[in-house]
């Protein structure tokens, strides 16, 4: 049989982690019915933890500029490019649910260019995965080129933050070897 | 709006294709309650079309060795190696159906390295990712390896054979843009 | 030594071959003088045979739209990207007499970009090698590029379809380990 | 005249931040002499400003497990691999000074292979070098491999966690062209 | 019709040579019956011509330790990871002649692990591609390993400095478009 | 402790080398109060290092068209692409030193896409990045585009030449790992 672990390293138990901590994991289960394993996770320290989590609640929960469905969409398709089972599979379903659209995910996840993306999501999708594959070569140009297409320079940014913020969560859950919840694979669909 | 033709290319009408496929067609409407786009992406040649759907009935329909199963599995990883949207989403719902597994399709075309799999599944997927990445490096120690491993040698020559035909059949896919049926993703979940 | 197997795999008698099978292969041998080792390699599994010669008839023996150079012109420079020895030496060898040309295989194989081709054959070997390489990244545009610079859609469906057919021969042979036989190697120089 | 801007978007003046900004930048300043770019960019964003500084905090101002100047070998190793200027530069400057080495920083921007590393570092920078380029194939043998090796797990959470950071902070200071201060480049040679 | 020119930049008259220069061109030419396109390309450069072919001289006019076929081999070895059309066409006549072996050079050529090579024969192509391709990855261990097949220092020496000149060659023929004599082709098969 | 050797290859004594090697290398220690370890671990070959030296000497010692600064700009760039230690680090120093800028060589090495380049510095940079990476793909039209810019013939080779060069020299360093003087580190800082 294969391995279902949380994750590679140990996990604390919820009674043990500090009240704020708790207090957290607690509401995420009571909106989503169980407690995405990520939170478990990272629990095992504290202060990363809590650095996590405000650098996700700022960037993600979020409407202004960029939608929600938006934000998802970069992560999924930056995920994809990590290899990141964890993200892809449960930022997926938040994807299928923002966007109301039980295709989207798979489509991005699998090939970018063949998914139904309009022109604004194609844009942010591409500039998304240069960020995410080869931030090093990105130029005042490609600035100018988001401009030139609409975007105000807010928006450049959260597209670029949120693909540094999921580089950082793809390598944690891929050295941590965190397992995505299996509630995640089926979630809006 | 996205784009939601079948294919690139033009695709002909049922009446007019010869009677052969006409009935092959059918007889998969009936059994899947859809017509699987790739049928009449490729009825627009009827060469190619009989040659593609031999080759896939006798390297997909058999148990005998590699179980239907197992040649599923090795479809959706390397047809995600090759960014397939067509194949790893038609070929992840039958995979789910024949694993009788919901997650394992997800699991593979996002990272092989991250899924449950058994050993011998996995020694089948790393072999076949090697045939599908570069092939060009296997040496008879790959199959000495295999064959230490338990495989027999008609049991390694289907892992790559299935290998091969997914690498035509995911470039026919993407030169063509073959959209998989929205019925596929769900399916099997 | 040297390995002068044939293949990896056993290789069956010509005796023991269905009536069929055997038939083509002494055609081949009248008209060749040597019978090409892929046939007695593939000669194991009657079935994927059948299909990768009827797949092969109807996409390498047509003159229509692309003439049959440009067609090896497409299996030598594809298969060179994948390193498959015995499709660049028994195609090279084709192609040096289906062009009437000594010199141009060998340029194609070592590098495209250096080789005597015309506008014409350059635009097949470069959206050959897309197809070959990346064929996820092909997007309508490419299409549209193609058509304006004087394709036909069976012309550009053609050039993608034999790409697909010899990633699939390339894979087969090199797994299997297939060898070209020597007599290929002078021919048409 | 090349660039000389601190980024590509617009910084705010220090008299606009909240208090605790302020005080953060002002300590900075006073202890190093100068304030370092990545503040004035990242103040833009205060939120993101807090949490970036909470997670380098947490993971570069300990000497438990992981001595500070083994954390700063994996930044500038990691950084280097995403050509980060701003994190090599700066990152550089600090490892000299905390391993009171002129040298090391440049030996490891340039090519790890070739530097002047202990056993214990070579480890440290061979499983980062694998975080930041292909996390996504770390398996529990690479684990076990470190503990092998004399590594606890909270050494391997950090030398993964640091590398996850700097996945991040790299492609902030990429997508938002972030310039290095010149002191940075003589500081402990 | 496609480009016939020796080079992408002006070639100098025979006459307009140094006086060893053209005696060198003209030793060449009898012995090979023709003057091969390199020298002509390089004697626009008179200083760079000769610490060329001294280069040239002192590692592949020897016997000692390599012999002149297995040096041969490693520059058409190398020479096709760079897909160098010059070198390989040029090389691979010398090889065919050298070797006695009318095969090799195209297997080395197209695919070298598929290569009718001796142990030996391996050893050194595979060093010789591990320096041309990533020759920062070369460590001690490296070098150990091949003394422990019974290389000496000196043979060891010879492949990875083989190797170099080549790297410079090769680039050299590229950007300046050197083409093959039509000669080289045919010759030693 | 680390290796300190100055090659993993034997070193000749200064006083066992024929009169006008030691005699150069005895200039070089006068002008600059140091022996590179790079003529030492050369010297063990005597054609080789006359051979080198007088390449070095005929591309590097010139200001004809190039600066000398703009040739040493070319060394830093290609070789940190090829992650040569011996030539970033001492290259570097010597580019700190013509350029007259102490941020230069660091910028470069680390990545030429952030470093303060005017205009024609970032086309020689991009033009010998395209030599050193992937010259074989170098066509006329690149030839063309440079033309366009307002460089002459003799510059264009000049830079093909300096990294054609360079990729011989970084393989030589590579394989038998010439250890950087520690002097070049610190100089023109």
């Amino acid at each position: 049989m294969s391995d279902q672990r949380i994750s590679r390293f140990d996990v604390p138990e919820l009674d043990d982690l500090p009240d704020d901590m708790r207090q957290q994991i607690l509401a995420v289960q009571e909106r989503s019915g169980f407690v995405p394993n990520v939170f478990l996770a990272l629990a095992r320290r504290p202060a990363e933890f809590r650095a996590f989590f405000d650098f996700h609640a700022t960037l993600m929960d979020s409407d202004e500029g960029l939608s929600k469905a938006e934000r998802e969409l970069i992560v999924v398709a930056t995920s994809a490019v990590n290899q990141c089972l964890y993200c892809v599979v449960a930022h997926g379903a938040i994807l299928r649910i923002r966007a109301k659209d039980p295709l989207l995910a798979d489509q991005v996840a699998v090939n970018p260019a063949k998914a139904d993306l309009t022109e604004r999501q194609r844009a942010i999708v591409e500039f998304a995965l240069r960020v995410a594959r080869d931030s090093a070569s990105v130029t005042d140009h490609d600035l100018e080129d988001m401009r030139s297409k609409g975007f105000s320079d807010d928006e450049i940014w959260d597209i670029g933050a949120i693909t540094a913020l999921f580089a950082l969560s793809n390598r944690y859950a891929n050295f941590a070897g965190i397992r995505p919840n299996d509630e995640f694979y089926g979630m809006g669909r």
